[in-house]
C-alpha cells in the first residue's frame, strides 16, 4: 500500500505529520472528519486571532471544533458537564519544512481525567474514528 | 456582603450554580468573562445542534469558547499543541428548578494531563481569572 505515516500518541493528542501544505492539510482533514461522522462546528484561525488581538506573528494554525452528534449526545447524556471538553478539537498547523501537522484531542486520556467509567465505550469509538480520520489525511 | 455561592471544583471543572434563568446567566457569564480579559471566540448551542442533527430534545445548554489572547499566546508559545485544549470552554445550562449552572474547564487538572511544567504559571493565572468570573456570575 502507499506510504501512510503512523499515528503518534502524545499525552493528550493523536498526531500525524503530513506531507501536505497547510491549506491542503486543512481541507483534507475536514473531509476525513466528515467521512467519520464529525461535522465542524467551529473554526478558529489562531494566527489571525493573535495578529488581530496582540499584533504578534504566529505560524498558520487552525483549531477545528469537530462534533459527531450521536457520540456527543451519548456522552452528554452520561456526563452532563462533558460540554467542558466538547467539541473534539482537531488542530492543523504548518511546519517550517512546508509540511503540516494534524492532531486530535485524544479521547481516552481526556476521559481518564473525567473519571466516569460510563464514558469508556463512547471514548473508544471516538478514538477509533479520529484515528481513521488521521490515517486518511496522512495517506498521501 | 451579598450571597455569593462558593465555586465548586469537579475533577475537570470549576462550577457555580447560579440563581438566574438561563438567558440571564449566559449574558452575565459573557460579561464576567470579558471583565477578566476573555473574549468569546465560539458559541455552540448544544440543544439546538442536537435537535437539528438528531431530532432529540436536550436542556438548553451553551458552550462558550473563551480566549484570553495574552494567556493563549504564552501557552501556545510554551506548548505548541495546546490548541488541542483551547479555547477555554465555559458552559451554561439550565436546571429544572429555573436556575442555571455555569462551569469552566479547570486549567490546573487539564495542564496536569499535558505534563509541561512550563505551563504552570499561565494555568494558575487562567484559573484565578476564571474563578473571579464565576464568582461575579454567582453573586446575585
Amino acid at each position: 500500500m502507499s506510504g501512510a505515516m503512523p499515528i503518534e500518541e502524545t499525552r493528550y493528542g493523536l498526531r500525524a505529520p503530513v506531507a501536505l501544505p497547510y491549506e491542503q492539510a486543512l481541507e483534507k482533514t475536514t473531509a476525513a472528519l466528515k467521512e467519520q461522522g464529525f461535522g465542524i462546528l467551529t473554526t478558529i484561525e489562531i494566527d489571525k486571532a493573535l495578529k488581530e488581538k496582540l499584533g504578534v506573528e504566529f505560524r498558520r494554525y487552525t483549531i477545528l471544533g469537530a462534533c459527531n452528534p450521536p457520540l456527543a449526545h451519548r456522552a452528554l447524556s452520561t456526563e452532563l458537564e462533558l460540554g467542558l471538553l466538547l467539541p473534539c478539537n482537531v488542530i492543523v498547523y504548518e511546519q517550517p519544512d512546508g509540511g503540516s501537522v494534524v492532531a486530535a484531542m485524544a479521547p481516552l486520556p481526556t476521559i481518564g481525567m473525567v473519571g466516569n467509567p460510563g464514558l469508556q465505550d463512547v471514548a473508544r469509538e471516538a478514538d477509533h474514528r479520529l484515528r481513521k480520520a488521521l490515517e486518511a489525511v496522512a495517506r498521501v
